[in-house]
């Protein structure tokens, strides 16, 4: 499994327009593309950033997504008004709080 | 809730001394601070960046946590060979394969 962390940069007037597109790009074609796990979609709080987190079962399958045709005109028209720097992962490690801690599951 | 997605961008020999530092300050003082729900840490399959998806109770509880003396050691020490661009964000939306998908639950 391979997680795509994809980090659009605009001006905050642009935000939610950049939001509405990747929502629509992702709910008609991304997420029915072969090998799509899941993604969430992140609106920063300054307003200046748009972020994309997918997981894909493999980078083979996230290539082919990129080269179908269909969602193309949606990307093309994000970068008209957006920067895009993608980035493609693997899982380190994840963390929890300590058990016992106030946050943690055993008291809440 | 918060989502903290801070990209660190390095030199590629550089990268595993990186990964290194920031699981040592998450374990051992991110994680036990008040308001920590959970963090990710991801490396780059490029080995030029790594990245912390973290999330928090409250924008308050993680400018709290990053004003603690404690763990200021280890991000200075990062600082002096990576270039740090967080973000805070909320969750816009979140996607899955289409029911009845090969990738989807019904099937697996």
């Amino acid at each position: 499994m391979i997680t795509m962390i994809n980090v659009f940069t605009v001006d905050p007037p642009n935000q939610q327009r950049l939001v509405d597109l990747l929502a629509r790009a992702t709910n008609e074609f991304v997420r029915r593309a072969p090998g799509f796990v899941s993604a969430t979609l992140h609106r920063s709080i300054d307003g200046s950033k748009v972020t994309m987190h997918a997981q894909w079962r493999s980078i083979e399958d996230y290539e082919t997504m990129r080269a179908d045709p269909e969602p193309l005109p949606l990307f093309k028209e994000a970068l008209t008004f957006a920067r895009f720097d993608p980035g493609m992962y693997e899982v380190v490690r994840t963390f929890s709080p300590p058990e016992g801690s106030a946050e943690g599951p055993s008291l809440t």
